[in-house]
């Protein structure tokens, strides 16, 4: 029997990366819009699209978990530059966002410091 | 046939691999230079640096989605992990240009309050 | 014969992927330890996590340019997620401390300016 993302070409191999490279894609667009709404001086709004950043990653990390906790118990995972490109994405948009909340803080200081 | 990637060791695969990690080596010590320009006050010579890392960037996406577009219609990509770092270096040096657009712009920002 | 890295579930290749993925952890966990440090104005105890985050990675790029090195050399290594994803933690891991280095360097002198 072929383990469920064993053939790339299979619906649930696709279906598994597509949904990592979508969340990866949306996790990263708003951290960057939270950097936009902070320059803006929309701080509440920023501090609302990172948490929404966050929830998108948490979702595709828990994929990413249950595809390497497969692999750790046996199965096997098929090669495809897709799955690679997903992995990208997501670990990508991870160090965006994390370093995006650095970005917005220094921006809400810097803009109490030009009003002064 | 074999598919123009399929083969791991064709001079078509190096290539397009090494045409990858070297745009997106490029691309990420443009953006670093940016940073180094930002900081001596010559905002003119980064904002030049990372437009050139916007271009090296540009240009290599075109080529990963050339190869992506391959596969989705049904072409074989080897497996190599020259490969998988060429995709590491272009995404992380999207990741670390975008986010050295934010620290010129904070840097500029900082300059004119320490001058003020 | 196998080459050393060529089949997934050997000792060997388990031992090369979970070391770079643990020095990635541990580099990124430094950089990130290094900010909050400076936002508590400990800037000499920051300045040390994030050498100690460059050590980690000399480190796993060691490790790294010893599997491309082989590779190159007509190794064989085999595809595996846990090889990519410690690619991922690699990579992103110096694409952040890299960073890091300048959200410190800008707290520092955030808080100079409002401690004026």
């Amino acid at each position: 029997m072929t383990d469920k993302y064993e053939n790339p070409t299979s619906d649930d191999y696709m279906g598994v990366v597509m949904g990592i490279i979508m969340s990866g894609g949306n996790a990263k667009g708003l951290a960057f819009q939270a950097i936009q709404q902070a320059k803006a001086g929309e701080f509440a709004e920023a501090e609302s699209s990172l948490n929404e950043a966050s929830e998108q990653l948490r979702e595709a990390h828990d994929v990413q978990t249950d595809l390497l906790t497969r692999l750790a118990q046996g199965e096997k995972i098929g090669w495809n530059l897709y799955m690679v490109h997903a992995q990208d994405h997501l670990m990508n948009a991870i160090t965006f966002k994390d370093l995006a909340v650095e970005v917005v803080g220094q921006e809400q200081r810097l803009q109490a410091l030009e009003n002064k």
